[in-house]
């Protein structure tokens, strides 16, 4: 075996790009323009690695990567059940597995028999987040440490939820920019599972490609909509403390948690055909926002901040009293807040025609009972959005803080 | 109604990103790394706009775009039938809105009443490819216009086939490097069928993003390997010859089929649970190429002629007697070579806990019988790959020559 067919040049090789990709990224150059096929000179040279997969997050820190990094283009999302017989030191050994693997993924660096997947790709921001489900805790004997947060979501009288697709023991996001990138992250933590857990449900999402908009920080959904332009920002002076556990965790929140943050997960069909139907005009007031740029109906451009009190000359509010902004607004909700960072999803088309297509609405806050819950019981009653959408699968996760080398994600819960 | 209400004004709005792109594609910069959310700063600057979305593919042109353009990171394929008492007249129309849309969307133009998908994306390398199948044409009274090259592919014994998701009437294939403006376009087009066809089948797959590696034109499949190595080029003395019919068609081969040429498309799930439980050793050996850079086990790079005779110093042929390369080359199949331009897909998982994954094979030639048939009839008996492969669906098309301005694709054979 040549060192060219030895593994561990790989290993190298995508370590080599990984730290290009630091070093280099920012003055990168992007491919020339397409057209037609290269010509066989264009084939012998490389093509730049641009931005897209030379940037690397680090999986080691205070917080879990994947949840304040910028959506990727792609997400897997994939739960798993423990399978009858593993216990708390099962699931340890399984998440410090998990953890090393993640690790040398994100770096770009490929674990030991790896299917070569991602061979020659930058890191492409790939983000490994591990999470527990409610039903993890009693079967791993550690029913002393669920978190009164993980209390079963309540029911909403628009949800149609099959329960195949629904919560799990364990749950994996996985993004990155480049789809194979995700898919080898996929395989190779998949591998790891050995015999400790089984799948139990798996969904594939998607983003826009970095550098396809010049639009700063909100995609757009299948609808069209801007999606995220009232998310919480970073600058905010209460963004931490919404969305993330405090190092010190109050009362009803376990010490493993600390850093950490709960997940919903909720798959959301949109009835594309019939919101398609709609005009530009009814579109936006369901919304109230327009749909060219995400400017509330109350006036002003994307960020200006929604009036709800705005008045139009005709005397009707100007953003109605069923619109989804103002349904969803923390002002409409005690100041409830979630970051949301949804990615879209497109699984053809169901036996009636209609597409198998809508949001994978993945939403991080310190409590879901003071973000998520409060908010959708709300859309639930009240939104004018909600008939074009179905709810087709619902899960809560406990995501603890990141580790550092070392440690593995879950280790305050699983040796504490 | 405002002008930034006005869908008028998106159609502006993306022609002007589209002209930004033709002329200053080479020119920009990637956008910066990612890391943590960007602060609120970052949020309210446009990020740049690259390549990946600004590269704008013509529609109009000799030969249809999406045969020799370069693989994008994401297709949808989708299949129709004629819906009962729809004829040649309305298919003519249907081809004709078909063409006016594909035209704009591939420019980064909204079509009228647009459902906002694209808003603020670039053209992302669009590509909208149209074909007939063998059954188009006794519908639609045109059974005189049947090429003899739509014969329908031999059975394969290793095939298992489902036949609602082979064959069609009418196919498209949509390719882009943006998975919202590929998105955008499936449904853009399938709004302006009307009543005339009827949803077949529908397959999403997709290929690296552009950026996320270094390497030139082949990419990887979900096995790992390099894929197209062996590729047609189109530097190559008979490139044309093997891959579109000629302007004047030769017998068997309709006028209409002038510049055109024949897509089979097959799905081929992937065994890759098997597959990557094999070593890198005995998977390099049933490919007959070294998985980490493709050179053929004969010797040399990626880009070396495979040397079919090549005797190892232990006596044993360098590259087997059923090594995929092999079976499949150029040499072993009297020349009968086709443009394999394929997408990987990933449709979660089965119930089997198998990947629902695998190959969007789809390969071009001037002639499946002196393309895709032979080298098949081969790999069928003899490919030590193909106990990994499942072929799951199956369709040939004929793909017209491109259209000029005014045009449709597809007219001469309309209205001819």
């Amino acid at each position: 075996m040549t060192s060219e067919q030895d593994p561990s040049s790989w290993i190298s090789r995508r370590r080599l790009l990984g730290s290009a990709g630091a070093a280099g990224a920012a003055g990168l150059v992007a491919g020339g323009a397409a057209g037609a096929y290269a010509a066989e000179a264009a084939r012998e040279q490389p093509k730049p690695l641009t931005a897209v997969g030379a940037t690397a997050v680090p999986f080691h820190g205070k917080r879990q990567a994947g949840i304040t990094t910028p959506p990727q283009a792609h997400c897997h999302l994939v739960a798993f059940d423990l399978a009858p017989g593993a216990d708390r030191k099962a699931a340890a050994a399984l998440l410090r597995r998990w953890s090393r693997t993640a690790q040398q993924l994100t770096a770009g660096e490929a674990p030991p028999d790896d299917t070569g997947i991602a061979l020659d790709a930058g890191p492409s921001s790939l983000t490994v987040t591990f999470g527990f489900g409610r039903t993890f805790f009693g079967k791993a004997g550690l029913a002393d440490q669920l978190p009164e947060a993980l209390a079963p979501l309540p029911d909403f009288s628009s949800d149609a939820l099959d329960a195949k697709r629904s919560n799990g023991d364990l749950w994996i996001q996985i993004g990155a920019n480049d789809a194979l990138v995700a898919f080898h992250a996929l395989r190779a933590l998949q591998r790891e599972t050995g015999g400790t857990v089984r799948l139990r449900w798996q969904m594939n999402g998607f983003n826009r490609t970095p550098g396809a908009t010049d639009r700063p920080m909100t995609t757009r959904n299948l609808m069209g909509q801007l999606d995220g332009t009232n998310n919480p920002k970073p600058a905010d002076e209460d963004f931490e403390r919404r969305i993330f556990v405090p190092d010190r965790p109050a009362t009803g929140q376990p010490a493993w948690m600390a850093g950490g943050s709960y997940a919903v997960v909720r798959r959301i069909r949109m009835l594309l055909d019939s919101w398609d139907h709609l005009s530009l005009e009814r579109q936006e007031k369901v919304i109230g926002r327009r749909k060219s740029d995400g400017a509330p109906l109350s006036g002003g451009t994307e960020t200006t901040p929604v009036r709800l009190d705005k008045v139009n000359k005709d005397g009707a509010l100007a953003i109605g009293g069923a619109a989804h902004v103002r349904v969803a607004a923390p002002a409409s909700n005690q100041g409830a807040a979630m970051l949301r960072r949804p990615f879209s999803y497109h699984d053809g088309f169901r036996d009636d025609g209609a597409p198998d297509a809508g949001l994978l609405f993945i939403a991080w806050q310190a409590d879901p009972m003071k973000g998520f819950v409060p908010v959708q019981r709300k859309l639930d009653l009240g939104d004018d959005l909600s008939r074009f959408l179905r709810h087709e699968a619902s899960a809560l996760f406990a995501v603890p803080g990141g580790c550092a080398p070392g440690e593995y994600v879950g280790q305050a819960l699983l040796e504490g």
